[in-house]
C-alpha cells in the first residue's frame, strides 16, 4: 500500500523510467526524406532511453492496403454476398485472418505507444497507411460490441500523429485556405486514435517542407539540423509523461 | 449575341437538358452491397436522362493504390533521392506516368461531374479510393503553380460524395461520439474536391447500414425499396441545377 502511494505520487517520474514498447507505423517511399529522418531520430532516441521500438515500414514491407476477400484465408461465411466487416470479425475469432494482418495486430498488442509517421497527403494519411488502419482495425479486435473510445479495446496505450506538410501554417489556420489544422485532424485523432481506445498525444508536425535541392542537399534530410529542432530529445523522452488530449469520450447509441 | 442572352436567361433549364459526362469512382468489394445498388441506380437514372456515364470500379479493376516509384515509367530525375511530388509532376509533363494513372486522368478530363461512391471507413475514404486521389491528383494536372480552389485545374466540373455509414445520425452530430458530420467531411469536401477546383454538391449519405440478413435478404440490396428512397430520381436528375456548397475559396500564400 505504501509503495502504491509513492508510485502514485511520483507516477510521472517512475513511469518515464520503465522500459516501454513503441510501434512506429511509417509511410514514406524514400529513406532520405524528412519523414525518414524523423523516423530514425525517434528510433535512436527512444532506444537510447531504454525502450523497445518496432517499425512497420509500410512501403519497404510492400504492405498490401486493400481490404477485401483476400484478408480471409480459406472459406468465408457467405461467399455469395461478401460483407467485409462481419467476415473479418469472424476470421479474427477463428484465427483465419491473413498472416500480414495478424503480424500487425501482434505489434499493436505489444505496443504501449503507437506513432504514425507520414507526409500529409490530401489532408489525411497516404493510402498505404489508411490501408493499414482499414485492415488491422478489425471489428472485435479494435472496436465493436459497444467498445469504443474510453472503453475501446486498445485502451491503456498511447497514440500520436507525426507528420509533415507542404503548406504553411497560415494555410492551415481557420482563415487559411485549408482551414484549421485541428479540424482537419479531428477525424484522424478522434476517429482513428481515440475511437479504438488510444490516449492521444499532441501531434508533432512540421510544415512547409519543400523538396528543393537547396534545402535538402544531395544526402537528403539525414544530417540536417532541422531534424533535431523538429523532433527534440526532450519531446521524445517525455512522451510517457505528457498529458493526453481531451477528446470526446461520451457514449451515445450507435 | 441574342442567342447568348437567351441561354443566359434560361441557363438552368438548357443546361439540365444537355448531355453531360459523369464519372463515378466506386469503391466497394461486393456488387450486392447498398453501395453497389446506389451505383447501379445512379448509372441507370443518369443514362435514362441522356447522360454518358463512366465507372471506375476500383476493386473490380484491381486499382493499385500505392503512390511510389512505379508510377513513373522509365527513368526519374533523381533515382538516388526519390521525391514523389516532383517526379510525378515531371512524368506528367513528359508523358511518362504509368498508364493506369493516364487512363483515370482522361476520365476526369472528360467528366462534367465526378461522384465518389463508397462506404465510410474510419471517417474517410477506403484506402483504395484514397489511393486513387493520391495517384491521379498529380501536381501540375490537378493543382500546383498557385492553381487551387476557384482557380483549380478542374474548375467548371462538379464533385459529390455519396457514401454510407454504419453509425447513426446521432453519433455524427456535434454532441455525438463521432462529432459533426460537416467537420468530418471538411477535409474531403474542401480538401479533395474544392481544392482542385470542383464545385461541390451537397453530399448524399445513408446512415445506419447494418449487414443483417433480415435487412438485406439473400439477394442483397439490389431490389430493395431503400435504394429508391435514398437515391431518388429527383435528386439524380437535378445534379446539374443544384446550387453548390459555399466553401472556402480564398487564396492565401502557400
Amino acid at each position: 500500500m505504501a509503495k502504491n502511494l509513492i508510485q502514485s505520487f511520483e507516477s510521472g517520474h517512475i513511469y518515464s523510467k520503465q522500459q516501454k514498447n513503441v510501434l512506429i507505423v511509417y509511410a514514406h517511399q524514400e529513406p532520405k526524406s524528412f519523414n525518414g529522418a524523423l523516423l530514425r531520430k525517434a528510433v535512436e532516441t527512444l532506444e537510447a532511453d531504454g525502450h523497445s521500438v518496432e517499425v512497420s515500414d509500410l512501403y519497404a514491407m510492400h504492405f498490401y492496403p486493400i481490404s477485401g476477400r483476400t484478408d480471409i484465408v480459406g472459406s468465408v461465411r457467405d461467399e455469395s454476398f461478401f460483407k467485409y466487416q462481419m467476415e473479418t470479425k469472424s476470421a479474427w475469432q477463428n484465427g483465419t485472418l491473413s498472416d500480414d494482418i495478424k503480424v500487425e495486430m501482434e505489434k499493436l498488442k505489444r505496443a504501449d505507444l503507437v506513432i504514425f509517421q507520414f507526409p500529409l497527403y490530401w489532408f489525411s494519411y497516404p493510402a498505404i497507411l489508411k490501408g493499414w488502419i482499414d485492415r488491422v482495425y478489425v471489428m472485435g479486435f479494435a472496436y465493436g460490441g459497444g467498445k469504443l473510445f474510453s472503453d475501446g479495446p486498445l485502451k491503456g496505450k498511447r497514440g500520436m500523429l507525426s507528420f509533415t506538410t507542404g503548406g504553411t501554417g497560415a494555410a492551415f489556420c481557420d482563415a487559411g485556405m485549408f482551414g484549421d489544422m485541428n479540424v482537419l485532424l479531428w477525424p484522424l485523432q478522434n476517429g482513428m486514435l481515440r475511437a479504438v481506445g488510444l490516449d492521444v498525444l499532441a501531434p508533432k508536425y512540421t510544415m512547409l517542407l519543400r523538396m528543393s535541392v537547396t534545402m535538402t542537399g544531395s544526402s537528403g534530410w539525414m544530417t540536417g539540423p532541422n531534424v533535431s529542432i523538429t523532433y527534440s530529445k526532450n519531446r521524445l523522452s517525455s512522451l510517457w509523461t505528457f498529458p493526453t488530449l481531451q477528446t470526446r469520450s461520451c457514449q451515445t447509441n450507435i
